[in-house]
């Protein structure tokens, strides 16, 4: 039969590094979900992925910057970019206070 | 540049039937965004669809039924399933009074 699980369930109490579990694993795709709180990509350093990534926040907040701009984007519950293949970014900072809770489809 | 846009936004005051958007379409698979507001599947109505599903409710509240059961599955926000191609399923309810948004990869 059909399994419901839920995004928000199993969260360890110490996330002492961010989270990535795969939700769904398919021939072309991947869902993944990531739990962060208060972590933040390392000084200096850059996402530069050969994947496409579709990522939705869905709990918590997050600053992303993209190579290029000096604006940090603040993403709030619902927020979603696509991010594509080698456009390099950062998570700048992620809400120290609560989890922060993503979806993210790796294509 | 990277466009933010947020899943629950410009969601129409009417919804007369349930709405189906577009979010990202891929040569592999499609993400949309589902609103409903007392929605439900048609009397003997089923969904049997050739691509499969994996669906996350974000907000509000459904129940499914999956062909073979007696039970309505009842989702809540964050509840995640995935529906393989064919398997029979409808929507016996979902809330009334809040707008329920789902997000589905169709693949």
């Amino acid at each position: 039969m059909n399994h419901i699980r839920n995004i928000y369930s199993s969260i360890p109490v110490d996330i002492p590094k961010e989270l990535i579990q795969d939700v769904l694993i398919t021939g072309s795709f991947k869902i993944e979900r990531i739990v962060s709180k208060g972590h933040s990509s390392p000084e200096g350093f850059w996402y530069d992925q050969d994947q496409n990534e579709w990522v939705i926040l869905l709990k918590g907040g997050a600053g992303l910057l993209f190579e290029g701009t000096d604006d940090i984007l603040e993403l709030k519950p619902g927020d979603y970019v696509n991010i594509p293949a080698h456009l390099k970014h950062r998570v700048e900072w992620t809400d120290p206070d609560t989890e922060t809770v993503w979806v993210a489809v790796m294509y």
